[in-house]
């Protein structure tokens, strides 16, 4: 029986490389695994697998009485539904650490760097494995994703020398000019739905009684939006009614600039102001520097909210 | 500041020998690390620490504030009352994920292996470092401890190989001899209280709202409980009722014989009772082949309970 090795929902970079490339290194070291994911790929995603030739894996959203590997997420709100039923076998993550459990040992690589696919590398050298050259190119997208091109505060020493090691392997010469056609591509938000937007690396978490959701849009420029704000307002608060959520909120982060532009809707603005130290204005604020949703967003929103 | 190094409540020697090893390789690297405890040492442990003239680590019980590494658990139950007010930067272990969450990104090092030492030695061989000699005798105490000298159904390929290697590095030729006098110190129960024997290696374990005590006493052989057992059943029942608990259980452990007397005192004995499938007779039954609590015991019971 195959073993299914998937990343969170609402699936970035990071989770459907992660899924692939974890699935490559435990073929190679005999367990049967199949890379699938949990919902839709982003554009960024397809530039990526379409560059480095790689398939989709395949759409699955249930898992009861599977084995299963997940990557890049500890979280029950970002697994899926049935997770608790199925037999996690291993977790590879980056994040702090969430409220998943097991009634069975179990196999976790998880470290403070800044992408999955970072301790993904750390583990094909455990075992001796050796990276194809376009695994090894797709890994080092997701890590620049992940560390926009090392600029993001959760970017580590650890992360850097991996891109540099899978720079080397996939033949890659200028792997900075390969992140920014990359953010490029995501910078491309015309023809896309707010929905489409709002969602498309969005995160649902428990804080407490309450659930809060946070999605995040990096870009080069920020003007792409200027004639979106009240769209994205619009979905933002459908997306809280829709799941009974207490906040909802959306970076717009400019990685020219570096720092985000955050949009709010929320039962209570003053509990993000606090979280943040601002004031609001028009229910959004310019938060310099704010690259990291992980590292800069979640933790003061968890102080503030719990 | 320095950095508490600790295992779980009522330690056991992978506990205390863990917290050693992984501040010492923590020390290594550049983390001031010091080793600490969350209760009173076995007889075993002590034997260990002796033989390889190591300090008992000091009593501490409030981590407030601190940052610290945890190494065998994972479970609120095990960890001190305050943890979650602590900055927990890793973990180290190998049983099934718990319940404690984090805030941050943090290290963790879980394996599906016999003992936790089995996993620092792979950290010493990630990190390069070098096993001091008397370090290498007790890490290795603590996998034959863990592992009842290979006879576990935990027990890996992994953990025996760690052991052959941890023996080579400390100079030890006959390891397992070296693990039958440790478990022969672990055998002599003269002289202790029925309150020591019981919670020599207890855990408590939360299910669902129930919450489940389940001690564990490995001798070489079961004779020496015999002029004890009315004592050690009232002494579970005087725990359950402290605790306000579901269900104590006390496994003694017959490591020669391989198998495990099983005595229970519970609200519903009819639930230990289809965990084994199993009738019981004046509240014990003698359970063969059964000699790790982690694998052949709290899933079963985990699974009856629910």
């Amino acid at each position: 029986m195959a073993i299914y090795v998937f990343g969170h929902t609402n699936p970035d970079s990071d989770s459907i490389v992660g899924a692939i490339s974890l699935s490559y290194l435990k073929n190679k070291i005999g367990e049967e695994c199949v890379p699938t994911r949990q919902g839709e790929i982003s554009p960024e995603t397809k530039f990526i697998l379409e560059k480095f030739g790689f398939d989709v894996p395949q759409l699955k959203t249930e898992y009861a009485g599977e084995d299963v590997y997940i990557i890049d997420y500890s979280d029950l709100a970002q697994a899926p539904k049935d997770i608790l039923d199925s037999n996690i076998k291993g977790i590879v993550d980056h994040h702090k650490l969430g409220d998943i459990t097991t009634s069975t040992p179990l196999e976790c690589w998880i470290r403070p760097v800044g992408c999955s696919n970072t301790i993904v590398k750390e583990m094909f050298d455990f075992y001796a494995v050796e990276i194809p050259k376009n695994l090894a190119g797709m890994m080092l997208c997701a890590i620049l994703s992940d560390t926009v091109i090392f600029k993001s505060p959760t970017c580590t020493k650890v992360d850097v020398k991996a891109v540099k090691e899978l720079a080397r392997i996939a033949g890659i010469e200028d792997f900075k000019a390969l992140g920014m056609e990359m953010f490029l591509v995501k910078s491309a938000v015309q023809g896309a739905t707010p929905r489409e937007l709002t969602t498309r690396d969005y995160k649902d978490f428990n804080i407490g009684i309450k659930k809060v959701g946070i999605g995040q849009l990096e870009v080069v420029d920020l003007s792409v939006f200027d004639d979106m704000k009240d769209d994205l307002f619009a979905d933002l608060k459908a997306l809280k009614e829709e799941g009974t959520r207490h906040t909802v909120l959306l970076l717009l982060t400019d990685i020219i600039k570096e720092g985000s532009l955050l949009l709010v809707v929320s039962d209570d603005e003053s509990l993000v102001e606090s979280a943040f130290d601002v004031k609001l204005e028009n229910s959004q604020v310019w938060l310099p520097e704010v690259l990291s949703r992980k590292k800069q967003v979640v933790p003061f929103i968890e102080k503030a909210f719990k």
